[in-house]
């Protein structure tokens, strides 16, 4: 039997993930499936902890997944290479759910990849190439709403967990709700892909979830868009390794009033998104949402770089070294260094789950526009100038107590 | 002139140091009067924080010092070894300030140091090799008092940053102050010279602040005491190094509820604390509150080791490697290293200034009692069981907010 | 059909392990049989590289398995075993060999254990609680011909890859030959393990490999006795990870007249021998060796420890972080870390096959008595003084250059 | 009275430091008249190895220093730049050599920076901007009679510690001495400075040290001539952090048959060479060599990476952090990484005393040529392929072995 179809309608939440054939979507689904199983446990989802569970959350055995994609290759291709390049996940937890990525990729449909960048395999489809922008948010529409009609959903997601996009020059320019529409009626072509997938969720009041760097939802046309519509909505940039230690170390330096002179980040990585990095416009983004935890926590700080370089050998294994050179008491210099080995994929793949169920949850309560209660999910965290995690969290955890 | 003796009387706040000529109590006094010689800066000082310095904080000029020692080497001679090993302080400073030093270190009286452990050099004089257990505590208290007089104080404040003694055995035969009077008045010999200090502290009505790990105020009899004499107090173990980096990067592991599976801590340092630390009896408490914040933070860790060595070479320098390895989603292995390099004196000492300002503005403003509002600077903070850095440091944020 | 029986008999060399059903030597046997199935190379085997290569060693297709060992569990569970909580072997090369070692596990015999200290499982038997030492040796000598009989073996090479043993007190009382075989006669049982398993092969002429740290052919009595008889003998302790870069690396602060003051070296790993080292007699013995390295190399070292802990979770997986303080002209300190990460038997196993074969030629080519070209596998090579790495293993080109 | 000038006449060896006012150069003259002085050791000097201290060389007391720079900025006020921000030399002994170093201030000569890229001071003085190339190369060479006349020396080493420069293109067209010959005549200001200075030196029949990897005597024609005019010379790019373990690190991954798949390797500095590095013309040249070190090592290497960044809190303290990802046996994936914080000064300096120690023995000894016996000191040694660190070396302690 097929999975989810005998679950009550109340827990039918669709999870709609554009990218959905890239490499944190698949182990999103794969992790949602093999716990849907029995096959694993739920270790790294933040709506698991004792202070979080006790909402009504919808399960995570009920999410029901569909998607965009650009690229052909099967989810199932794409996890059997996840399991032979990184280990993860394991052969017996793909076998379990294999029936599974199977299913879902069937209801993947084409997607957009305007102003995506480089780095596109030849046998990629694209809507635009043929549409004009303005048809092409409408195609988008109408998956969403078929996704929807199909499955006899309550509620559809949207997230978005494409490759990182180049930084769309001059956004202002698209800072109003209007000047955003006459753009998307003028077929301006300038208007970058996750813009669309943005726009076309908030036009069907499907709550919406930037997990990347790119534009999307921080556009201020969506945001006045998403708040008149009342769509809830959040982002952006995931904040999964370097930068979540960052947000947690950094508070410790400001805490006690040591004064950072240097902090130097190097992240080395192999996976599709460190190609995509390699080209320095797609990087620029990411480096900016990085960069400003720091400054942020740290503002007398006087030297900040980040790196991301492409090693191939690492696979979807993301390392990162970082150098702090800190001053302290009678101008005493002192060090702090660190390394972190992460599966990039297997720590982001728990939050997309986290956050389709929070969002759904505000949805339920009528908590339209942004979400700063889910500050702590991401680098650059919509409408939220609070970039410590301890404290990030704590707004999670009074939402909650709200619920109670 | 001599220093301070200009300054206005309401600013007049004394500073007893237990253990006035080591490492920290050395550069405590050190950087407080770089600072009123405008030599220095006040990095590495929490109250110098615009969230907390908002306080009516006795300032760091007017701070007037004395203390015990059992050892004879003087101050200045302690900075300049401090100089010549660890460059801490530099020369320009340590002259700036040698009067200074010179003058504090002929107000330092003899001490106790009972069941301090075996570390001690053939030079140290003892209060208790002559004199009953009360006739010790009663010759403290007159220290601390004509002290108070000699220089006309409006508050005396009693810090003790003596070595590390051995754990005390069944505390809890202390445990009322009672018990604790009574074993005074038996002269039992079992009592450690850092409950001598907190008594005396307390019967005299002035605030005490236990930098060590030592049991002194963390006794049952002594805090049944300071709460029924009102009188402010708190420790214990300042946080400065490995474990403050502990207490900030834990909390992320918990948040993201991801599975420490082991947290190994080697510490490697070259002071005489890690020569009295060598001795595994001395090393038992330190270990005990190092450990404590681990499992504190992270119930579920299945591996929890920290190890403290000596390494002459590195003087008053710090050293700790940390292998973090934790299991995330889809049982995914993942690593996180840091290492730590810091001169123990400075990140110590202006913890000391910081904790000498706020317990006076606490008697000021008359809590007697724990102080949770500082349990950001304590291992093993008394009464509180946060052990979250972000969030300790918010009950301080908060505290100070209450005074705007 | 069988491993090898149709190989031609100059090819036939057999492997006698003393361990065998440990992780080093399960992981030898399974590389051996993988590489003879064709489903791995070579890496990590310093005898296929171009130096060493042109030498005529017995293929290590053509290797033929047998061993003792005191404990029933067989050699697939431990593959089996090693797969689930290393990862290594992987799945499919477990499979392809799984039947070859099920053969091997029929020919393992029960040895002794006598003086190994305490970590043996319930199940395990051994031949010393009912023989007389004599007896014991007999009885081990009569499984290297019998063995040797039934495959019809040119050669038989003993390989002692059994847990390291505590360190035998007073061996200069087994300083000679004479000494030695009186003490066996007298039912010395005193008498460790390996010492037994070392006579044994020298008295049935075959040669010894002593992998482990124990004393084995260290004893004066065996080197006698091997020299006399002129069998090739070599050891001993493994250098595979930690000991292996130090003897890289402190040549260079040597040749470049740094001077060392401090290398702190912190090892943790999770295997069956870590368990062992934490029983501190079983630790002695490989800490003086891996000690050794340093102090021969690097004679005005100020300081140099070695730490090994048991970390649970890391199973096979050994970390190793150094810390080296050294001092460098115009007296400035100045430092370096490294952490090594390696698969303990995945990097030992390897050295197995190279040395079955080396000692195979040496012995085909009247090479009696200790092996200096050997030196590079070992952190206290038998008989020679140098521990450089680069410089050990030049011994090793040269020798087989001069067969070229 | 004046430094050395009461030696006798067969200890009096000239060095002339192209780039005297530089960190470098400035260490080295402190260092050698520290240790004439009696204020500091010879500790990290290889000359002052066992090895090699047999040899006859000229004493480092009886050195004569002069020099080429086109700043302006005294060596005195440079060592006390070094001194403020580094630590290194440290107050005493600079206090020690004060006199000394403004003495050999005043026999400083403007140079030439033709082609050395863009990172010069407004104050800087070139010869180049009013003098054609032959007359800057003659103008060049008569500083050096000069001061070896004044100073009534034995012999002149001139050794380059410039900035690096940028790579010369297309080098192959100065690959004899006739085409460089026809470049200076014909006035070929493509010609860097670094050919200038070491064109000058062979024609004097000076010894000459590239200590830098600027191009100097790596040209051909600078070769061919040095061979013709049996003048020796050596170079290229001294070997000091990094790439001096790299050197020592990569052979135990050949050695042992490991396939090492990525080596990345982070620099960051914060001297005049990081800020000089940054432009990324001149940090070609250096990044070439420090590549070229793993290649010739491990051929087999999938992915070789070396990046320089300027940290500028660093001063002149060089921190490195290599990462190595390797594969051994069962294609097991494994991992070192190691970071290094020296100070590059305090490792160049004495080096330069040592090369020129050693280049002077060989000129005595009508060592014409290149130097084999020196490739340990250099990252691309002229005409040696070895890169083994330990094996480097031995060549140099071959030859003094010669001389015994």
């Amino acid at each position: 039997m097929s999975q989810g179809t005998d679950r009550p309608v109340d827990e039918r939440t669709g999870v709609w993930l554009v990218g959905a054939r890239g490499n944190v979507a698949t182990m999103a689904i794969v992790g949602a499936r093999a716990i849907a199983r029995g096959r694993t446990g739920t270790t790294g989802m933040v709506t698991e902890r004792e202070q979080v569970s006790s909402l009504d959350l919808p399960p995570v055995e009920g999410l029901v997944f569909g998607g965009h994609d650009i690229e052909p290759e099967s989810i199932v291709a794409q996890a059997e290479r996840q399991r032979d390049r990184n280990g993860v996940p394991d052969a017996d937890a793909l076998e379990a759910v294999r029936d599974d990525l199977a299913e879902i990729d069937e209801r993947i449909e084409v997607g957009t990849a305007i102003n995506c960048g480089a780095a596109l395999s030849e046998e990629s489809e694209r809507l635009d190439e043929d549409l004009a922008i303005r048809e092409v948010v409408e195609q988008i529409g109408d998956d969403y709403e078929s996704f929807r009609d199909r499955h006899d959903l309550e509620r559809l997601v949207v997230v978005n967990v494409a490759s990182t996009e180049p930084e769309l020059p001059d956004p202002e320019r698209y800072d109003s709700r209007d000047a955003l529409e006459r753009a998307i009626d003028e077929d301006d072509r300038d208007l970058p892909a996750s813009v669309c997938y943005a726009y076309a969720a908030i036009a069907g009041g499907h709550p919406f979830v930037n997990f990347t760097p790119s534009t999307g939802n921080a556009l201020g046309g969506i945001r006045e868009f998403a708040a008149e519509n009342e769509v809830p909505h959040t982002g952006r940039d995931a904040k999964t390794g370097e930068t979540l230690v960052k947000s947690a170390l950094a508070p410790m330096f400001a805490g006690r009033n040591l004064h950072v002179m240097s902090w130097e980040g190097h992240n080395i990585l192999g996976n599709a998104d460190g190609l995509v990095l390699e080209d320095e416009a797609n990087a620029a983004g990411k480096l900016a949402t990085k960069g400003d935890v720091l400054e942020s926590i740290l503002p007398d700080i006087d030297h900040n770089r980040v790196r991301i370089d492409y090693t191939p050998s690492l696979a979807d294994w993301k390392t990162a070294w970082d150098y702090i050179h800190f001053e302290g008491f009678l101008e005493t210099e002192m060090k702090m260094q660190f390394t972190w080995e992460g599966s990039d994929s297997a720590l982001a793949a728990p939050l997309v789950l986290d956050l389709v169920r929070l969002i759904a949850h505000a949805d339920e309560h009528g908590h339209g526009g942004l979400q700063p209660q889910l500050a702590s999910f991401f680098k650059a965290p919509l409408g939220v100038e609070e970039h410590d995690f301890s404290l990030q969290l704590n707004r999670l955890y009074d939402y909650a107590e709200r619920y109670r």
